[in-house]
């Protein structure tokens, strides 16, 4: 398991030889249900018990707003920030040649589904801020920019509680000439 | 000197006394020069040997763009982008009631007298991505925005190179909020 190495490991294994209650058994069958229970959601890629995930569920979310992300588990830090009352849709990685992951590997086919099946308003791209997710990013963009669609992307800046010292020539490149007026 | 720990000092003393060449004594003087030369310059704020430095006395740079930024060691690293073609100006440090620094102890006035002195169509604002920062930028745009300038801020959101899964809560929804149009 991650985050637990041989001597946290050997501790957990003594624990479970030696409990004298059921903690352990019932931990096993959480574990199984979980596997068994939880999928990706069919429409969006993040993690559902049912066809379709709680967010995608939501009658009171936004359905003219889409956020694509990389991996489902960027979408846990986003519903974190409370800022964002749309869907999402979560491409399972993105484009990497060095790694072998094509667009075809991707969730690009069912985005466009999406974008034919949905009145979507705005597509937000939370991709990563490296060369990867950049490319990704542009690639679609030139997929998608004939849509009757506003394209965004989240902004590239300062990090919140940052110093102009501690930020990076390319960090502070883009907050220089990505600035905002006030 | 900063960087320098006991074990440094000791090793760079013994070398002092030791070195046969006059290379320490040539460090002395270069120190005292340096001391002696360099001062802030009479705009901006950083370092200058003249009257002022070589960023404001330099006449291909743009007149009306202003940069400002909390202290002149915050001009470096915004040069090394090679991003921002106008001109700064360093306030000598930032609101902060904890530290007893008050409005009266950054160089605010001087910063005043230029906006009537000089010809500017745009200030923008890089100080540091936390609450003084940002206390600091909004006490200066209430004094500065009756005039007929451009106000701007760098932008606030997802450093180079960063993905979600490392990016804080106000971070992202910085990022979220301030999106930009692709």
């Amino acid at each position: 398991m991650p985050g637990v190495g041989p001597r946290s490991a050997e501790r957990i294994a003594l624990w479970m030889v030696q409990a004298r209650h059921d903690q352990p058994e019932q931990i096993a069958q959480n574990i199984s249900a979980t596997r068994r229970q939880v999928r990706p959601c069919n429409l969006c890629g993040f993690f559902a018990t049912e066809a379709l995930c709680e967010i995608c569920r939501d009658e009171t979310r936004a359905r003219d707003l889409l956020c694509v992300v990389e991996q489902p588990t960027d979408i846990l830090p986003l519903e974190k920030t409370s800022a964002f009352r749309g869907r999402y849709h979560a491409l399972g990685g993105r484009i990497s040649p060095l790694d072998h992951i094509a667009p075809e590997d991707l969730r690009i086919r069912e985005l466009l589904q999406r974008v034919e099946a949905e009145q979507l308003s705005e597509i937000i791209f939370a991709l990563a801020a490296d060369v990867e997710g950049e490319a990704t990013t542009n690639y679609l963009v030139d997929l998608l920019k004939a849509k009757p669609l506003k394209l965004t992307r989240i902004a590239r800046g300062l990090p919140a509680g940052g110093g102009l010292e501690s930020a990076d020539e390319l960090t502070l490149y883009q907050a220089l000439t990505g600035r905002t007026q006030l």
